[in-house]
């Protein structure tokens, strides 16, 4: 796989979230490497609230370690 | 997207609490952008108690994480 | 909504505890504000095993903030 | 509720974990404070090894703080 | 119970990691101390791989706690 | 089992997040010792949204000790 992950350092607390959230897909990329079956799965997916919390549950996760990576853009 | 995170800090801890809300929204709002399908989604889901949980959950994790950033308001 | 957290330190931990089971249930009340809805679905979550553990998980993670918060009471 | 939990200092990691277990049955005897339905839940609780490992999941999560709490018994 | 954790320490990251399935596995054994029923509900979990992943989850969790008392065996 | 895990230490953070996957894949592993079963199970999971959600927070909660371990590859 080409690189997409040189530093967790980000700018601002937002990107940081965003970089977050690349995280998360990024779990889910590498055990569903098909960006076709991805995507079909995405409709019902983004349909279902807890579907979503749980999506939602997994930034947040990574979202501690990328804060943490930035001292909380102190 | 337009600026919505600047900083993590939060000048008591209730207000920290509910930018941690705010984070587990995103959190949602990014995977599902439609404003519209997620209202729809809400009356379920928030009458639902294993849903509130898991939504209490993420709120918990991302307190953790503005919590720290805070240094916990010492 | 009126001031209900203003500090994270607690005089023993198990106040500490109970602080985090009130962040538990805030978490709820925020996404479902309505405390008649609330009660309503009381009975069945307070009977379910798996929703108890759930919410039992979530009052572990505000427990961690808490003693992290005040230095694990040490 | 009379005191049950004055300190999270432990002898020993092995009594640490028992007290994680302590503190993850609290979270649900808070919630559901009647015991005599907590007994009915548990022989049906017991036997689906995925409450079991929701269960599990809790201990682990208070056992991260209270080995915080003993720095580990370094 | 006899004593069966006396330490957190472990020579390699790969203990460590064996020391975190044995904390998961103890977090279901005092749940449901039967060895007799764990073993019957063996072969259906570990056929499931939902239930196989919330059991990596424990184990995660758990070496979150190993992987620090260790210094992360820097 | 031969030597798998050594060092928690990597050149990047692409690297440390690919070592918190096969971590999250160890402890399926390790509960599931059998590599036919396991790739029996892999069609249905990795269709299933839930089911990929679930995988990723178990890499991020791996990913948060890899990146700690590795004081976030500052």
């Amino acid at each position: 796989m080409a690189d997409w992950l040189t530093s967790l350092k980000t700018k601002t607390p937002q990107e940081g979230f965003e970089l977050a959230i690349t995280l998360a897909r990024k779990g889910v990329g590498y055990t569903q490497p098909s960006e076709n079956i991805r995507k079909k799965l995405r409709p019902k997916y983004a349909r279902n609230p807890d579907s979503l919390t749980m999506a939602s549950q997994v930034i947040a996760t990574h979202f501690q370690t990328v804060a943490a990576a930035n001292n909380y853009w102190r």
